[in-house]
C-alpha cells in the first residue's frame, strides 16, 4: 500500500484502511453503490489499464477478498490481456469477518463440515442454485448481498425443501462499530430484519452454527476498529518488484 | 499480537508471523501434525483457561481463519464456559490464500456463484456430504486436508455423480515460497497430484474457475513472504481492553 501511485478504491473499504496507503497516492472512488452505478465494472478495469499504461502502480482497493465475490477475477483477466503485470493479495472476506465478530462459527465439528458461500444474486437475476441441497444438516450456507431480497430468499429456500426451523442470522455492517445481528430461523428471520430495519451490507447465516452465538457472542469496540482496518484487500497493478517497461518512472 | 503475554502457535502459521509478537512473550508451540498429536484439542483448551487464570494475556494464533475448520468455536467455547473474556479475530482461510497465489478466484460471475469450503475429512471419519449436489455447474468446491485421501475422495466424487471432466487443481504449500499448482480433472487430479509428489498441506480446488488459471496464473516471489504473514489470525484471551479480575497483574 506504501508503493502505490494511484489507488482506485470501494465504498466497502473498512474505515482507516485508506489512511494506510501512501500520503501523496492519487484516490480514485470507484464504489458501486446498489441503487446507482457511478463505476461500471468495464469502466473500473480500463481505467486501471490506462492509469497503469502511465507507468503508474495502481492499487486496486476492495473490502473482503478480491476473488470471493469481489470481481477481481474479472479485473486481472484485464490487466492479463493487455499484458500488464500484477499481484493479488487475499483478504478476509466478508462471511469470515461476520463470523469472528457475531460469535457464529462457519465451520465447528459438532455442526458443520462444509461452508457454502453464495450471492444472493446473480449476473441475470437471483442466483439458481439447488437451495434444498446446500442448506443441509453439517453445512451452513453464508449469504452474500441477500438482505435486499430476503423475504424471496426465504421463502424460496422453504418452497425448495430446506427446513424452515433452521436456524438463521443476519449480520448487518459485520465488523463494524454499528454492527448488528439478528437471529431467528428460516422462517422468521425476513420479518425479524425488516423489523429490526437493517439496511446492510449484511451477511445471511443459515445453518444450526446459529445456534453456538449464545455461548460465543462477545464485543469489544476496540477489536472492531482494528478488524475493520484488516479486512480489506488488494490487488496491485505495476508492483514495484516487477520488471517495468521503458519509460516508466517510478 | 504486541499485547500478549504468552503464545499458543499452530505449525500452519505462515513464516515471520511469530516475529510480529511481543518479544518477551512465552512461545508455546501446540502444532498438531497429522502423524503424532503433541497436544490433543482438549489439552489446548485447557492449556488457555490456565494461563488466562494466572492472569496472562494468552494469544491464541493460527492458521487460516479460526471459524472455518480452525477450531476456534471449540476453543473459545471453553474460555466462554469459564468466564473467560476474549476476543477473535477473523483471518485469511487457507482457500482464498490459495484462491489468490495461483490465479483461480473462487467464484467468478461466468463460472460460479457459489464456492463450497468443505474437510475431505470429518470429525469421526471421511466427511459424508452429498458431494454430487455440492460438485455442480456454478459452484467451486474447495476441499481442505483431503489431499491424504485423495483417491478415495475423487473416485467418490465420480460414484455420485460428479462429472469425471470437471476441472480440479491441488495447490500445495499455497501462498508460500515453495507454492506448488498441479491442474487436471476430476479424473486424472489424484495421480496428478500423486506424481508431483505433493505432500501438503494442499486445498483441492474443483470447478470450472480452474480454467481460468491459464490466463490469471501470476507469481511473485516477494509477495508471497508478506501474505504468508497476513495469512494467520489469533484469538486473544484476556485482551487489555476488558476490565481484568482483581488480583490479575499486567
Amino acid at each position: 500500500m506504501q508503493k502505490a501511485d494511484v489507488v482506485l478504491y470501494d465504498r466497502l473499504i473498512g474505515e482507516g484502511v485508506l489512511d494506510l496507503v501512501r500520503r501523496e497516492a492519487e484516490r480514485i472512488d470507484v464504489g458501486k453503490r446498489p441503487d446507482r452505478h457511478p463505476a461500471p465494472q468495464d469502466e473500473i478495469s480500463e481505467l486501471m489499464v490506462r492509469l497503469a499504461r502511465q507507468g503508474k502502480r495502481v492499487l486496486r482497493l476492495k473490502g473482503g477478498d478480491p476473488f470471493i465475490f469481489g470481481r477481481g477475477g474479472e479485473e486481472i483477466a484485464t490487466l492479463a490481456e493487455r499484458g500488464i503485470p500484477f499481484q493479488v493479495c487475499p483478504g478476509i472476506t466478508a462471511a469470515a469477518a461476520c463470523s469472528a465478530f457475531s460469535g457464529i462459527p462457519l465451520t465447528h465439528r459438532d455442526h458443520a463440515q462444509a461452508c457454502v458461500l453464495v450471492a444472493g444474486h446473480g449476473k441475470d437475476g437471483p442466483t439458481d442454485l439447488d437451495w434444498g441441497a446446500l442448506m443441509r444438516p453439517n453445512q451452513t450456507v453464508a449469504i452474500y448481498m441477500g438482505l435486499a431480497r430476503i423475504e424471496d430468499l426465504t421463502r424460496d429456500f422453504v418452497a425448495r425443501g430446506v427446513d424452515p426451523r433452521l436456524p438463521a442470522a443476519v449480520v448487518d455492517n459485520g465488523a463494524r462499530a454499528n454492527q448488528r445481528v439478528v437471529v431467528g430461523t428460516v422462517a422468521t428471520i425476513a420479518a425479524e430484519a425488516r423489523a429490526a430495519e437493517l439496511r446492510g451490507p449484511a451477511i445471511i447465516i443459515v445453518g444450526s452454527v446459529v445456534k453456538l452465538r449464545d455461548e460465543l457472542e462477545w464485543r469489544a469496540a476496540a477489536q472492531e476498529a482494528s478488524a475493520a482496518a484488516a479486512a480489506a484487500t488488494f490487488m496491485l497493478a505495476n508492483p514495484a518488484d516487477r520488471p517495468r517497461a521503458e519509460g516508466e518512472d517510478g
